[in-house]
């Protein structure tokens, strides 16, 4: 006998409850910890190794002194948000029961170089804004896609992360 | 004749002069917009794509409910730091004409999924806390890589971006 079964959205539900189920039981199963190592390459080339995976690669266009081999890190931030965001809408959906035909999220950032090339030392040399456009063609009306939006928005880990200062520590070893 | 340049860290300083020297001349040159596009490819999997380069994919641990073949979107926030980091120092010790032998940068942020997986709709799902440890290896005496240090820690894109609130605007197309 062979069983085929169709997961909604190709989504393991299953494993997010159970997940979930777990951390109700032992709330400090949820305390996680990420890690990430990055080696510099030469120039303004690095790669980071993330567990296993294939390392990734981050260089600066020309115009900024790099190589132009791999997008730089600014622009990896944007494509980590968006990821955050299409996992959001992909875990909402599918506990609402709604199937997603298409996904398609831009995003853009608004970043003033001075204080990166030292001309302004004292102001920000990140991100002053970002914004993300969110194409999504689902099987929902408008009302509750609008409410699932505002749940994926309101809890997503790289969302807020952006949206908040994080204590952020560097040290030399 | 052949010409053969060897250029400090393998860093192209003159087109980071020459940038930083134009955005002095006029100041809107610093004021830079920076993208990313993802698409959903089914579950928890998806793909930026940045500029021409190759798509970065993107899927979640199977505890998470993803299939586990590429980095998660919080580990990928924290390569993006890692690899800011590294541009941050081979731009510095370069202007400070200081070699640099080896440089390797180990990176964790801490994460309560409980707001992410709805446990806590009101709590923080990001980041509560980033720590980055750096192995520099360059030709200079342990305090002017300490100021070195400073001077990168103070003026990282990325760096600046998590640790400030930025505002993200997120819209349903």
């Amino acid at each position: 006998m062979t069983t085929i079964e169709t997961k909604l959205n190709e989504c393991n539900f299953d494993a997010v409850a159970s997940l979930a189920g777990a951390i109700v039981e032992e709330p400090t199963r949820g305390d996680t910890v990420w890690k990430a190592s990055v080696t510099w390459d030469g120039g303004f080339r690095s790669t980071a190794k993330i567990r296993d995976f294939d390392p990734v690669h981050s260089d600066e266009p020309a115009g900024l002194g790099g190589t132009d081999t791999a997008p730089n890190p600014v622009e990896q931030l944007l494509g980590a948000l968006g990821n955050c965001l299409a996992v959001g809408y992909a875990a909402n959906l599918t506990a609402a029961g709604i199937e997603i035909h298409d996904l398609r999220i831009e995003l853009e950032g608004d970043l003033d170089l001075h204080t990166f090339l030292g001309l302004n030392p004292d102001g920000n040399a990140g991100y002053s804004g970002i914004r993300a456009t969110v194409h999504l063609d689902a099987d929902a009306d408008e009302e509750t896609l609008a409410e699932l939006h505002a749940q994926v928005t309101g809890t997503s880990p790289v969302g807020h992360t952006l949206q908040r200062p994080v204590p952020v520590a560097i040290a030399l070893a």
